[in-house]
């Protein structure tokens, strides 16, 4: 069984508002070195296979057709044994 | 300056609907391997400060009052230099 992480974020420049506002309420909240936030997506999928090449064939595919945005998200992952 | 990766995920036993409903997508699109999806937050946070042990603190103090919900989430963290 594989574990695959995967990490979905925003394209440099593309607006992140919800980071943004977290930002300002830690500085509000006295974390005056708080310089910026941005948000991303974080995932944890469970394959049945043990093929590595094959799982990251996969998860690849995935990340283009459903996880991730292409327009405005980039995206990386890690495949590792697990359970 | 110093870049704090966040990952806040669900404790194990709460229920992610989020996760659930991109499972079942992910099957009905072919992805018969899948056998669970679990949602997360992912954050990157750029801090002035150079000193680790500092911003160490000053993470876990931001995750435990704004950035997680400690009675479901849990919240884990790498601290690098940056940019």
């Amino acid at each position: 069984m594989l574990l695959a992480k995967i990490y979905v974020t925003f394209k440099e420049g593309v607006p992140d508002p919800q980071g943004e506002t977290m930002g300002q309420s830690l500085l509000a909240m006295g974390y005056q070195g708080v310089l910026s936030v941005r948000t991303g997506k974080y995932l944890e999928i469970k394959l049945a296979t043990a093929d590595k090449d094959a799982a990251s064939r996969e998860v690849e595919e995935m990340c283009r057709r459903l996880l991730a945005n292409s327009v405005i998200e980039q995206y990386r992952y890690t495949l590792e044994e697990c359970c």
